[in-house]
């Protein structure tokens, strides 16, 4: 696979957006797969995805848009899914064309409902993808910046540094920092802790604690991921580096996380289940929540934050009193 | 020394105001020294201090309020400087009163300009204190917060770790708290250091970076404080910690913060003089600067983020071309 490798984008969301504009400032052609008639109807005509981002125009001969996912996929070299986790199975389910041989890499930020795995472990065993073959695209990166051309970094992880190098390359531009690491594992579970610990971050503010508190929230958070990602992968990582922490400041201090403000219904009093139908987008942190505390059953990190955000999103509890109970275990 | 510490407060800002309150909801009597005459008499008729958390009100019988630094120090047991650091050494100089055999903890959070140490190290080779008799009061904590009574953390760290105790016990109450450390020298300059970071976040947000762009400062300069704190005085301790990372997060993301506010300022083109003359109060930072990269002379650590503040302060240095520089050396 040289640099002029192909890349499809699965995809109509912000994110997936996002990737195809940055995609597109470095190659000529870019496979663009989503599930909407409409949107790509819409895109062909006007250059501009109606559903999100719509401010970012594309160069449409750049585009090879398409609403069947088995095109996409087919001539890729490159393939990054970048939709909600709990629609990932759905979509794989219509996907014909072989995946082996090329790279998959996960833009998700979200463990797949049906077998609790975070995406590359989901590919790796589910579809027999070599872990060379597996790679990572995070943050601290809001989709929204990037339609602003405001400058963020990217980190790319790949199990083969080389292909990391490749999709680090083709992503890169005026606005957009990237490195690289090998640590599949890690930054994927960090992006999926940073949701649920933004939720925490939302409830905290619904209930009323100030900055004060978010701010040893935060201190706190960062360690239990710490903690917790050691458990399910040992490896030499700074925790403090861009991908693991950025990812979950960016995220924990966003007035525009869609899990934070998910976070900030329940805190104000909201169900679980009427903060969900308020919302348009999906709160990714919601199906984390469940997943990692399940998998922490065995790993038994200790996650006192995971633990309040799981027990009033999935046992009833009241917020107050959860993170009453919380602010004693925190220092 | 047993519980019945006497304590001593020195100054009349809004955290010299908020530790104050912090106290009386402890102890029956604490000694208030502050500069303005007028605010001493206003606090005693109206229950209020004038200037600073003016909502707070304060039971005038617990209080030894005096404008004579020397009646509040005398029969203190324990002696909490909390005025700028600019003015610490003026004051010092009205001090007839021996130190000897008293505690001294600073809630300063800055470097002594005349000698360029953090006030512990200041304290103890200018007036010979021993470091058993040394402490810091750190948070996160905003003193707006403690005004409201929101729930705050402190770390309080001292040399002897039963002094350490002793203070947080009695700064401790249903709103705020504690925890001890022996690390005097780390847990002062974690509070030095963060408010040239915040100086750093207020320059940023002022040139037009982004949330993306803060996320990635704030995760290198949590590197970047360890690097220096650890090249001053090696020790083990945890950056993550809510003395080291919450105090820089609480500081760099708010915006009511002074030093984040004179940073936007020259991010948005004031010059560092007229920036100075709009401030009503006094950015820390903005010494801090100085005295930590004179240091680094000698300690040698990387620290790309004070290198650019300190040429943007004190070299006259454009804002854009110096952030432009350090937006490669991020990562």
């Amino acid at each position: 696979m040289t640099e002029k490798a192909k890349f499809a984008v699965i995809g109509g969301g912000s994110w997936a957006t996002a990737i195809v504009k940055m995609l597109t400032m470095n190659v000529s052609q870019v496979n663009w797969y989503m599930r909407s008639v409409y949107a790509v109807e819409h895109l062909k005509l006007h250059k501009h995805n109606p559903n999100y981002l719509s401010s970012v125009e594309f160069d449409i001969k750049k585009l090879n848009l398409t609403n069947d996912i088995n095109q996409a996929v087919k001539d890729a070299d490159y393939v990054i899914f970048a939709i909600p986790s709990a629609f990932l199975n759905g979509e794989l389910q219509n996907l014909t064309e072989d995946l082996q041989g090329k790279v998959i890499f996960s833009a998700i930020k979200g463990i797949v409902p049906e077998t609790s795995m975070i995406v590359g472990e989901h590919f790796h065993k589910n579809y027999n993808i070599d872990y060379e073959n597996i790679g990572v695209i995070t943050g601290p990166c809001h989709a929204e910046e990037v339609a602003l051309e405001r400058l963020s970094y990217l980190t790319i992880a790949c199990g083969d540094a080389a292909k990391a190098k490749i999709m680090a390359k083709n992503l890169s531009s005026y606005f957009i920092k990237t490195k690289t690491t090998d640590d599949i594992i890690g930054t994927e579970y960090a992006a999926v802790l940073k949701n649920i610990y933004s939720i925490a971050a939302g409830i905290a503010h619904g209930l009323g604690y100030g900055d004060n508190f978010q701010a040893v929230l935060m201190s706190n958070a960062i360690r239990e991921m710490k903690r917790f990602i050691k458990q399910v992968h040992k490896m030499k990582r700074n925790i403090n580096n861009s991908a693991y922490l950025g990812d979950l400041l960016v995220t924990g201090y966003s007035v525009f996380s869609r899990n934070r403000m998910f976070g900030n219904m329940i805190g104000k009093g909201y169900t679980v289940k009427s903060a969900q139908m308020e919302m348009s987008m999906v709160a990714e942190g919601y199906y984390a929540a469940k997943s990692a505390y399940k998998l922490n059953q065995e790993y038994k990190a200790k996650t006192p934050i995971l633990d309040a955000v799981y027990e009033v999103l999935y046992e009833n509890k009241e917020a107050k009193q959860s993170f009453k109970k919380l602010t004693d275990k925190l220092n």
